[in-house]
Order: C-alpha cells, then sequence, then structure tokens
C-alpha cells in the first residue's frame, strides 16, 4: 500500500516553487523511536522496495499501489509497473534489512512518476505539470525526505541504505542533515558520475528529446502518443550501462534470435540478410516494457539530478563535504560495475576516511556490472545486514584494506590498497 | 586523387549482384611488382589515407578527391568532408608505411558513400540505390579489392594493413586469399564483435532508423531532409566506444561549456537549471560535422558488415580459418581501448600461433581508448614500419611474450602471459 503524503510548499534547489510537494512512499515494520531505516531508490526505482507487511497506516492518503499512479498524476503512466519490489530479496523479515527490526520508509523521489509530485503528476491547474515542474536536484530529494520523515514522526535515522543515484542520495543525507544519520550504506554508487557516464547520459536524454512525439514534453492526453520510440532508445543505453562486457558476453554471445522475437522493431530493409540478436531482443523487450512503466519527462529530471549531483559542491571537497558527519559509512562497490567503478567507491572511503568517518569499502567480486547490487542479494545482504547492526564492525562487512593481512588471498574484496587495483584499470588510467 | 574504377558485374555474399561494381580507390608510390601494401579504412573512413603524392593514374575514371563523391553519387553527401587524410602521420614519404618504398593502395569499401557502389551512389536507373543496394559483408569487401588489384595489375600483396574493422578486412585476406599476402598488420581489432559492441551499434542503428526522416532509408534528393538526428545520435555512441573513460575524464572532466556553444541542441526546458556540458558540446560538434560527411545507409550497412564479421565462419575455429595463411602476423592493440580489447587481440595471436603463423602481439600502453590507432603515430609507426620491412622480427615489434624475460618490465607491452594479464578486466570475467 502506497501511501501519499502532501509536504506543504516545496523550494527547490534551482529556486522554483510548488505549492503543495506530495510524496508517495511506503513504511514497513514498527516504528520504536530510534529504528527508522531509510531506503533511497535507483533512477527509475519506486517506493516499493519490497513485498513485506506495510506499517500501519499513518494520517496521509492511502491509495492502492496498483493504482496510486494513475489516481494521482491523472496519465497513462502505469505505476501499476512498478508493482514488482525492487530490492524484495534484501528488504522484509528476516531479511538483511530486517522488516521486523527496523522500521523501513521508502520514498518516491520529486520528480518521478510513482505517485510524488513530478512532470506527469497534476499541477495546480490539474493538468500534467510536463516541464514546468520545477527541476529537481539529490538534494531536493534529501530535503524532501526529511520533510516526509518529520511527518511520520521520525527525528534521527538510525541508517540511509541507497544504491546507483540512490546511494548519491544517501551519501547526500551525511552532508546535508549529519546529526540525523547513524549509518550511511552507499551502494554501487560515487560521489559524482564520470564524463563517460554524463556522456551516456546526455546521449540517452537527446534520444528523448529528439523524438518528435516528446513535442517539447508536452505529450499527456490520452490522444497524443508518448515518446516512447526516444524513452526506449534512453534505456537500452542505460541497461548496456547497468551490464559489464563480461556478462553480457556470456548471457547472450552473438547468438540470433528467432525472427520476428520481438515484433516492434522498425523494418529495416539492411536487415534481410543479417540476424537479429539474442541481446537485442532482450534490450527492445525490456526497452518496451519501460516505456509502459516510466514517464519520458521524469527521466530527463532524474537523469539531469543524478548527473548533477557532486558531493563536493559546496565544499573544497569530499572530505570536507563528510566532515562534519559523526557516523559510520559503507561503500559497498562491485569489480564489474562501469557505471560507478570500485576505483570510485575507493575515493569515496579515502574522502570519508579524511574526515575520520569510520569507514569500510566492501568490495564484491562480481561480474553482474551495476546490476550486481539488485541480482546478487547473497553479495549484498550481509555487509548490509551486519552494517545496520554493528557499523564498519559488523562481522560481514569487510574492508579491502583488511586483505593487506591476508596470505591466502581468500575473502570478498580485489585487493588491499598496496596491491595494483584489479579494476581500477575497467577503464585504465 | 581519387580514382574510380568498373570492377564488372559483382555478386556478393548474399547472394545479390550488381551489374556493375564501382571502386574508389587512391595510390601512392611506385609498383614494382613486389611492393604493394594495401590499407583497410576504418568504418568511416575512405580511401584518401594519406596526403602523400599519388601514383601515375591508371586506366580508371580519374576524378578530383573533392568532387567524386558528389560526381558519383548524385547525392548531396559531401566527400569533401573525407579530405581529411585519416593515417597522414603513418603512410606517406619517409613515414612507417613509407610511400618512397611501397605502393600504397586504399579502396573505399562497397556500401561506403565515398565513390564506391554503396546506398547513395547512382543505381542502374541513376538513381541513388538506398537500401536497394545489397547488403554487404567483410567478405566482400576483400573480393572486391581483390578484383581491383587485378585490374591494377597486383597479385601478391607484400601486406595488408588495417585498423578497427579494417584490421577485420585485413584477417579476412589471411582467410580468403591467404597465398596472396605476405605480412597482416592487423590494428586494433579482434575476430569477432563482443556483445556489448553488438548492442551499442544495434541502438546506433535504431537512432538512424526511427528519425521519420530516414524514411525506410528512401532520404535522397534535394527536396528530403536526412535523417540527421538519428545519425548523430549514431554518432555519439560511436565517439564515446571510440574513447577511454580515463580520455574522457582527463580532457573535459564535469565542465560546463558556454551556453549555446553549439547551438543546435533542441530547446529541452530541464535544461534551464543544469550545465551544457563540454564533453556534450564536444560529441554534438563532432555528430553535426559526421552528418556532412557520412550517409546514414552507409552507416547502417558498415555496422551491420562489422557486427557480422567472425574470423571462424566457415570454419571450426579462428585458428583453422588461419590455418592455410603462409605469412606473418602483427595484432597490435592498445591497453585503453574497450572497443576492441587487448584481450581479444591475444585470443587472435594465440589462434594464429596455434597453426604456426608466426605472429607478434604488440600492446600499446595508452588510454587513448580505441582511436589510438589513429591519434598516436609515435606507437604505432615503428612496430608498422618494422614489420613491414622485417616481419616479426622487426626491431620495434614487441610480442607480449617477450616481457617473461624481462626483468626491468619496460617496454610498451602490458605484460606477459603469464601475468595477469592487466587489461583482461577492462570489463572483468
Amino acid at each position: 500500500m502506497t501511501a501519499v503524503e502532501s509536504v506543504g510548499e516545496f523550494r527547490f534547489e534551482c529556486g522554483e516553487s510548488v505549492d503543495d510537494l506530495r510524496l508517495a512512499y511506503e513504511t514497513y515494520g514498527g516504528f520504536d523511536g530510534d529504528n527508522a531505516v531509510l531506503v533511497c531508490h535507483a533512477l527509475t526505482g519506486s517506493q516499493h522496495v519490497s513485498n513485506a507487511p506495510r506499517s500501519e497506516d499513518h494520517d496521509a492518503d492511502a491509495v492502492d499501489g496498483s493504482d496510486a499512479g494513475d489516481a494521482d498524476t491523472g496519465t497513462g503512466v502505469q505505476t501499476a509497473g512498478q508493482a514488482r519490489a525492487w530490492w524484495d530479496d534484501v528488504v522484509g523479515p528476516g531479511k538483511a534489512i530486517d522488516t521486523t527490526e527496523y522500521y523501513v520508509v521508502c520514498v518516491n523521489v520529486p520528480g518521478s512518476c510513482y505517485g510524488s509530485s513530478g512532470p506527469p503528476a497534476g499541477g495546480p491547474d490539474g493538468e500534467p505539470w510536463g516541464t514546468d515542474f520545477p527541476p529537481v536536484t539529490v538534494g531536493d530529494w534529501t530535503r524532501a525526505q526529511r520533510r516526509l520523515l518529520d511527518r511520520l514522526g521520525v527525528g534521527r535515522l538510525h541508517a540511509v541504505v541507497g544504491g546507483s543515484v540512490g546511494g548519491m542520495n544517501a551519501l547526500d543525507w551525511a552532508k546535508r542533515f549529519p546529526d540525523d544519520v547513524r549509518r550511511v550504506a552507499a551502494v554501487a554508487t560515487a560521489a559524482r558520475l564520470d564524463t563517460q557516464c554524463l556522456s551516456l547520459d546526455a546521449i540517452a536524454r537527446r534520444a528523448i528529446t529528439t523524438d518528435p512525439n516528446w513535442n517539447g514534453g508536452d505529450y499527456y492526453g490520452a490522444d497524443r502518443p508518448n515518446p516512447d520510440d526516444g524513452l526506449a532508445q534512453a534505456r537500452r543505453i542505460g541497461h548496456v550501462m547497468y551490464l559489464s562486457k563480461a556478462s553480457m558476453g556470456r548471457k547472450f554471445g552473438r547468438r540470433a534470435a528467432g525472427r520476428g522475437a520481438f515484433g516492434d522493431a522498425p523494418a529495416d530493409p539492411t536487415d534481410r540478410f543479417f540476424p537479429y540478436r539474442e541481446v537485442e531482443s532482450y534490450l527492445d523487450y525490456n526497452a518496451d516494457s519501460f516505456t509502459s512503466r516510466f514517464d519520458a519527462n521524469s527521466y530527463l529530471y532524474l537523469t539531469r539530478a543524478m548527473d548533477e549531483y557532486d558531493l563536493s559542491a559546496g565544499y573544497g571537497s569530499d572530505a570536507e563535504a563528510l566532515a562534519a558527519f559523526e557516523g559510520e559509512m559503507l561503500a559497498l562497490s562491485f569489480t564489474g560495475d562501469w557505471h560507478f567503478t570500485v576505483e570510485q567507491a575507493r575515493a569515496l572511503a579515502d574522502a570519508a576516511r579524511d574526515v575520520d568517518v569510520p569507514t569500510a569499502h566492501h568490495v564484491v567480486e562480481s561480474d553482474h556490472g551495476h546490476d550486481a547490487f539488485l541480482v546478487e542479494p547473497e553479495s549484498v545482504g550481509p555487509p548490509l545486514r551486519d552494517f545496520l547492526a554493528d557499523g564498519v564492525d559488523g562481522r560481514a562487512v569487510r574492508d579491502e584494506g583488511d586483505a593487506r593481512d591476508e596470505s591466502d588471498g581468500s575473502g570478498s574484496h580485489s585487493g588491499g590498497p598496496d596491491r595494483a587495483p584489479v579494476h581500477a584499470s575497467l577503464f585504465p588510467g
């Protein structure tokens, strides 16, 4: 059950305001005053993090999850499509983020399309905001979450956990509200996006804005076609960013799919001698289902927020940005991830240590790429569970520095800092 | 001076034929009967490999390079745009491929748009072929080149040198005409494309075919707009593939470009708070100039040929495909190249050695990415020069296996096969 809470007038970092910011969220478990864990979703994720039983409803407009989007946005965006709980293997009763122990809160970020205020949601005149919605930043997300938690009666958080751009959101908590959070788990993330990923995001946005159906962002209404071609292209590009070269090769190789395996591909006469490959079919299938669950303008807004995020902004460095944080930090990275690299997580952990934040950089050997944090609960769960329980001293929490004292080289990390970092050369330099 | 030669009826591997295949080519230096070097261009390259003085014209339609395209294609494709000689630092008098010593031939591949038969060139009815042009393969390129060399009186080649898909073209010579070439230099290439690159090529093609101006491939004629948005997107994607993460970061970082630095970007209201970054400006600028020099259908055709190429096709393995080749092979790879990786070049070299082809795998430490073979003549020139002169025993030719016997670890390679290959983990696994 998704609830929607109005948190009143909200001024965004860009300087623009909305009179009534609405936030869609879900909570799991019971609040005991000291056990709140905020989970931050990734780019196209939603508040629906788990299929675990929800908490008792608060004083908010409780709406059924499968209707939340339609009811709230007035558009055809099928938020029902978000029904898949995106971290169900990690969050729930008895799971790593144990909802019998913690009060878990997950909020759909402003600018998204799962019931919170954003481009496809109804604006002051009842019509969808479209691109009149204020540009959003990760900082806006953090401030909006703070506002919602106030309404829920949550002061200090036990922990903030987030993956990918949700990990930036988690880092932003340590920077913006350093007294409000005890433990920050930044999963598959970085202090900022690198140039290569900025480029691919810009290309993805361009795919949307050059789709004639995008129409300057004004495509809502039953009689207008959505910019599905552009959004599908953006998703294909994103999808490649989420997978590793190795995992793509292992999964699909160069195999041909059956002709017409995915029927909607535009006719291309140059196809007549060449195969439609399984990997293309896979990307097409996923892009197609993505267009039925996500809004093109929201994709523009949220990638902008991700691109713009820079932990050091307003400070001289990442370290200074974290200097006021008195909690502990876990940076969890994956060797096959080229979207957010091990090297970036190492730099983040080093910055935190520079200002005496107790920090562990836990490296998971994986060739699943960026997706690893979603598809390898067996790797992600134990360190998260123990970090929530015992901080950086948690039993399953490994810091890559620990490896220096190990002669057998076993363990889940790729090597100590004195060794050539195996994946610093993911892209060399 | 580009010449255009008709090589008569040509049956493509797909089974379709054209009555009169025309090939645009350039030659440099004088032919002494035993000194011919065929240089194979990359995806969007042309026959114009060097600004060196051209050979005496042969019995062919000699046309001025700057007009070749317009005259021959009947379209607005500005083949004048190819005027930049793409390997001028490597090919010319006194350069690595020395045109005072070798007779250098470079042929625009069928399917391309620089004067050879292809989609934008005039078909039997004088109208551009468009997508009625037969799908082409790398094997077709090789066979067409063989036909042209026959006309030029060249029997056995001293060497074939090619980079990127031009390197596949070079490998195809060793497989298809094993007696016709003494030395094959395969630069920044592989026996086949990997799944990740297949995906990105498919996404690039989709950008073209979903551009409404593509119009099923029928966009020629002064009154029709070209699918420039789609072709520009394809080029942006390609451009990211050609650069390394490290070089992009070093060159551009996250810096903002001046507003309006490139004026043609479509208005995106979500821009209003966010910078237009230097890297985006760079990609836009290059994509824009690309659309004025290349044809969208040719891009579809040539990426298809690249994707489809598989050295082992028709044989049980890469090694068997090379078994009849009695010459020598140089595989030249670059540590920062994730389009064609060091690991792929190593596998290629191993396959050649398996069938007793004298082979060197020369690894260049570079973070320039795939572009390294074009922008680092100082790295590429010496091994190429000495390989052409003395084969794998050439002085500047280093095989990565040599490193095993060196204690100081110096040299241009990344490590011997017994060490963990530094860039096998470019994408781990």
